[in-house]
């Protein structure tokens, strides 16, 4: 197994596990993102999000897509771990535990002291395999989301 | 009331609102980030986030302090509110929705489709404010976090 940065050359790849991870996801029709969203926001001037692959003999078998988030309570940057997916074929061997490690590596060497992430609360494989690595379920807290025309409306709504 | 960027000399009335709201967030003690710190990520060359500032009478009474995030199903970032404070005696008028709204017109001004954050379990006064806007709780997904000696220990384990 060899995990590397993604080149512009991988950008494909990455979207096609994007949409395979969806499909493990259930919600296969809400990937919209183009190879020219992936290639910009990855590969621009100025990347949004940052991608390792993981490669066994050539072959693309996994990767994880990540950006910095910020803590106000740290008053530093950290690690939010955006998508993460070995495919089926190559599952059992490691890989994302070695893409888990070649971030928690990353956080280590810059100083951050947190690595995060979202798992659906039916994943769970994933949810064993992030506990066993030691990490915990920050269950007293709830993601909200305000989005399209919700997102639309409030903003178009007068000052009180 | 008036939504300003913060600058500058704002840093140690920011520092005091993310005080403030670890307190209010039960966690006064986990708050580590010293002026540097929020002077370095908010107001230096290559800010980690940013701060809008909500002032009545000119005097400091709110913040939200935000970054950006990335989807890789939307190919595009959106927005994260990591902190949002008003103070007690300025509660009631309309400044937490001042704030929410601004950010919820930076979304839409880029062309983002999602305004995200976090809310703790208990806090119900928020919560069915965050209802009241349209936003919805993202409830099948549970935010992991490696941190600290955890993440330290992880990052040292050798490869399978």
């Amino acid at each position: 197994m060899l995990i590397r940065d993604a080149v512009y050359g991988d950008s494909q790849s990455i979207l096609d596990l994007i949409h395979e991870l969806a499909v493990y996801e259930k919600a296969p029709d809400e990937v919209v993102a183009t190879i020219d969203d992936i290639r910009g926001s990855l590969f621009g001037a100025s990347p949004l999000s940052f991608c390792k692959i993981a490669e066994v003999d050539g072959q693309v078998a996994g990767f994880a897509i990540w950006f910095l988030n910020y803590s106000t309570w740290l008053g530093q940057p950290g690690i939010y771990l955006e998508d993460l997916f070995v495919k089926p074929e190559f599952r059992g061997s490691g890989i994302g535990q070695g893409l888990m490690k070649t971030l928690a590596e990353i956080c280590v060497t810059r100083g951050y002291e947190r690595f995060q992430w979202w798992v659906l609360d039916w994943n769970e494989p994933a949810i064993n395999f992030y506990k066993s690595i030691g990490a915990i379920p920050m269950d007293e807290w709830t993601v909200f989301r305000l989005s399209g025309d919700a997102l639309r409306n409030f903003a178009k709504q007068p000052n009180k």
